[in-house]
């Protein structure tokens, strides 16, 4: 009776007790700092493939205890939190699917959704606890030594559940995130592969592209000795974890081959008009200003 | 004789006593508050076109009178520095020719410099007096509001005499780039226009052109809730001044066709590896970032 009004009129979804990390650089590492800081979790079991780095995720203090594999990471977890590159999910779901515990709440942070979740569907036991997650935000620093408390606060967090999920497993993840000072955004995976492929993918591509053009000989010394603010900011995403990157491009291609095709013909626009001397270019840089600045002013006002 | 004792035993370029700045935006504005925060100048005339707004300077203390016209500006003063968009040059030019003092150093800080240099050669009595600038330095807000007093602090300031520069007055410029606590580089014209496409026109482009991308219709909010710190700064240059980015595209043609050819390629190739879903794609992110971060390296270590 007590637990029937308790969950009925306080309305308050369930927190977790005992939570396991896999993957252990900096999102994972960050998120084990965010929840040991906002006091979630009474143990928070750590593991990762890297020889020696839960180790130091410990000594952090981003997870309580060091767990040997994926096996033994997710005994007895009521939350189990994948935060691997994408394209490793897979055999991580394959590893911890007989291990986990009957009702665990199964996650990830992974930067492409639509795989993941059809992954989860063929290989969890229960696939409706499985709550896929990307929390919109990250640095171009990687590794436990980059993890950050503070990195999620005030981030747009996706939750992109599959149709079949259960709504409490839902409702406690969601909970989590707001609990976290992150932004909670249930969405439907295809969408946010969609959108995600604009929103950060295809930065990623034009950074890498926009390095690789300028750094070939033979004039790359005389580039880098101008190069200011304007270059170190716009080719700041190159400098993120390769795996990562890699992964992002196998696990997102036809959102991501659309993203290309369109900005090669944004470029191309541009470039006629360079070619011609045609003074009307100045419109583009307007409604690129213009969209810009309306994005910025809608994001502060969130 | 104690003239020419001083020149030659102190070897120390004379300074400037009364200074002219003509264009008062982010650029000419933060000029004058470097000058008067570094005691240089008895004097700063300062002019703008747009009304009120050489006012607006000489309250934030980028100037020390309001000229009303380009030919007050400049009468008397030994530097004259013109700091508007790079195709208002020429006109400026041949507004004030007439009405410099006879060995006046007359320099600019447009962002492109072998059209400038010709112009004052066309246009100047005497064309040996002008010395041609690009400060490497900016940010994205623009007009007098924004202007900066540390805006060239550290910052390389290239300094691209035409052949038959006078060496005094290039001697004299350089010590007060030095003075303002910037970087002198110089070189030629045309070798800074290519170095300053692929450092600085190039991202300018490549940010517009993503901007305008991912902005079009019909999921620009899906893609504007999701996008985060990766496509704010990777657009940060696309929110700069939409007049200088024209007259950046109009005066440094060629340079830019180059640079966007093989931007455009780089973006192909890495379109290939997406579409065959290649994992020797990890390859382009290792290379990008080992450049990017090698040059951020060598930038901080200056």
């Amino acid at each position: 009776m007590d637990h029937v009004d308790h969950t009925v009129d306080a309305g308050e979804p369930r927190s977790f007790d005992t939570i396991a990390i896999l993957g252990l650089g900096l999102m994972g590492g960050s998120l084990g700092l965010a929840l040991r800081h906002a006091g979630i979790g009474h143990a928070i079991s750590g593991y990762d493939a890297l020889p020696g780095r839960a180790e130091r995720a410990r000594a952090l203090g981003a997870v309580t205890a060091v767990a040997e594999s994926p096996a033994a990471a997710v005994a007895g977890a009521d939350l189990v939190v994948l935060a691997a590159p994408v394209l490793a999910l897979r055999e991580l779901l394959r590893a911890i699917a007989p291990h986990l515990a009957p009702r665990a709440v199964v996650s990830d942070l992974g930067s492409t959704k639509a795989a993941v979740v059809r992954w989860a569907r063929e290989t969890l036991p229960d696939p409706s606890r499985f709550i896929a997650c990307h929390p919109m935000a990250g640095k171009e620093q990687s590794g436990i030594e980059a993890a950050d408390a503070d990195l999620f606060a005030g981030a747009v967090w996706c939750l992109t559940p599959d149709a079949g999920a259960a709504p409490d497993a839902l409702a406690r993840l969601r909970a989590l995130v707001a609990a976290l000072g992150a932004r909670p955004l249930v969405l439907d995976p295809a969408r946010h592969d969609e959108a995600v492929a604009g929103a950060s993918h295809l930065p990623l591509l034009a950074a890498t592209a926009l390095v690789l053009a300028v750094s070939a000989p033979p004039d790359w010394p005389d580039v880098a000795r101008l190069a200011a603010g304007g270059f170190r900011d716009t080719t700041r995403v190159a400098s993120g974890d390769p795996r990562m990157a890699r992964d992002i491009a196998l696990s997102n291609r036809e959102p991501i081959l659309r993203r290309l095709d369109a900005y090669i013909a944004a470029l191309q626009g541009l470039r006629a008009r360079v070619a011609a001397g045609d003074p009307e270019i100045e419109r583009a840089f307007t409604d690129a200003k213009a969209a810009r600045d309306e994005w910025l002013r809608t994001r502060a006002g969130e």
